[in-house]
């Protein structure tokens, strides 16, 4: 199979019509497809509204139980939900999954070193035979951030990972194509300048970008993780705005495609 | 295939302890089954907490647009992705599903006549192929009690209905049982005392109970819905513990059993 894996964050998932503009674009995509969302922003309101501390140590937020229990019921609740009914709509069969239904995603709870990250699964397996049993029988798979160590514990996973782990387990079978949506059009030449994405990114590319320091620091993490990707058997990683996905696959104008060789 | 399929009330599923021992007990229970719950406490609670204030028109409550976040948050997020992680713990291949969820519950909003119940949805089909599908490869569906309309509407709607129709749809080509938890051990010929409970009754039984005025008027709509699904094609329907469930099925020495003819 040729498999999409779509992932969107906060700027899509948290803003209604954003969110139905990119339900119209996704369920356009053919063939199977998956869609990996998050929903922190969402989740970081009803947190104050709650009256819940955000926990930061050195920097990084700590999922403590009560922030596992608001995440859970954004993600895997409100946000999930909501999406699956939208898709549902335009006559998708979209399906909402967390990690623990099915035993999708098993993960652990990260080790304590430096910090107590709290509730916070890092991947261990992802179970591919039922993805791809839910594909072949045509259903979209809608995953939320949340994922389970197979003893009762569910733990908050990062998306991109979740997004980059499907796509790594289904690539040993499957040519897997990842799509991150974020707020930018893609790597900008010009960080000024939204129109300046470079359409093609090869490994070569990325270090002579790198060495003239075009590149905008906060996107070398994403562009290391997608080259990881690449290299672990993933066909290709494109980066760019969540509701340019479909064109980008159609014509590849929009945002940036990190490949092992350009086209 | 013959199935059984379990309700839980707010008595279990806003009790962690309570949870955790009828998940004890349900994980036991052997061949095809389905879980239906709400979480009725927990979403008022949180409610409260969000000052949301509830909505009742003569006695009745109104979901508003807040209060239906609150519920898809709580039932198909939090109480639903918990229940599945602890199944999942215990071995059980438990998948979460809502309404929306490859399309499980199509529901219509609730016509408004003398009181507009706001987004509460009255089931229109249910996607029996999907249950058979999913209950053939030995997954246990865990169906939370929140619906759509097909047209990227969420709806809240009664759970103890959503068992009775999903119990319904399967009964066309399947032998299915209903178990109802509820907070008393079954229908008590004292109400004040527990172990009072009427092991069977049937319809002639139901007449005389009803002359004689045994059965507490709380019991009654209970029973009426009962006797309506049997009726219609299911083979029986318990009230009882829900910790109770396993033992019911295997000595029925437990709650009240309502079927056509006792045996």
């Amino acid at each position: 199979m040729q498999i999409n894996i779509v992932k969107i964050g906060g700027n899509v998932v948290d803003n209604p019509e954003a969110l139905q503009t990119f339900v119209e674009e996704f369920s356009q995509i053919e063939g199977p497809k998956i869609l990996v969302h998050g929903g922190g922003v969402l989740a970081s309101r009803l947190s104050e509204k709650l009256g819940i501390e955000p926990k930061m140590v050195n920097g990084r937020r700590i999922t403590d139980e009560n922030t596992l229990d608001v995440v859970t019921m954004v993600y895997a609740g409100l946000v999930n939900k909501k999406i699956v009914a939208l898709l549902q709509a335009k006559g998708e069969n979209a399906i909402g999954l967390s990690g623990a239904d099915g035993n999708l995603i098993t993960s652990e709870k990260r080790p304590v070193k430096d910090i107590d990250y709290g509730f916070v699964g890092d991947i261990v397996a992802v179970n591919v035979p039922l993805l791809e049993t839910i594909l072949s029988h045509n259903y979209v798979p809608i995953v939320a951030a949340i994922t389970h160590d197979k003893n009762g514990q569910l733990l908050n996973t990062n998306a991109d990972t979740i997004t980059a782990e499907l796509g790594l387990g289904l690539a040993r079978h499957h040519d897997v194509s990842l799509f991150y949506g974020f707020d930018k059009n893609g790597v900008l030449k010009d960080i000024n300048d939204d129109q300046s994405n470079i359409s093609e990114i090869n490994f070569e590319k990325y270090q002579d970008l790198q060495a003239e320091k075009t590149i905008h620091s906060g996107m070398i993490p994403k562009l290391d993780n997608a080259f990881k990707a690449i290299s672990k058997g993933i066909s290709q990683v494109w980066l760019g705005k969540a509701e340019d996905v479909r064109k980008a696959i159609n014509s590849k104008s929009k945002g940036t495609f990190i490949k092992t060789q350009t086209s």
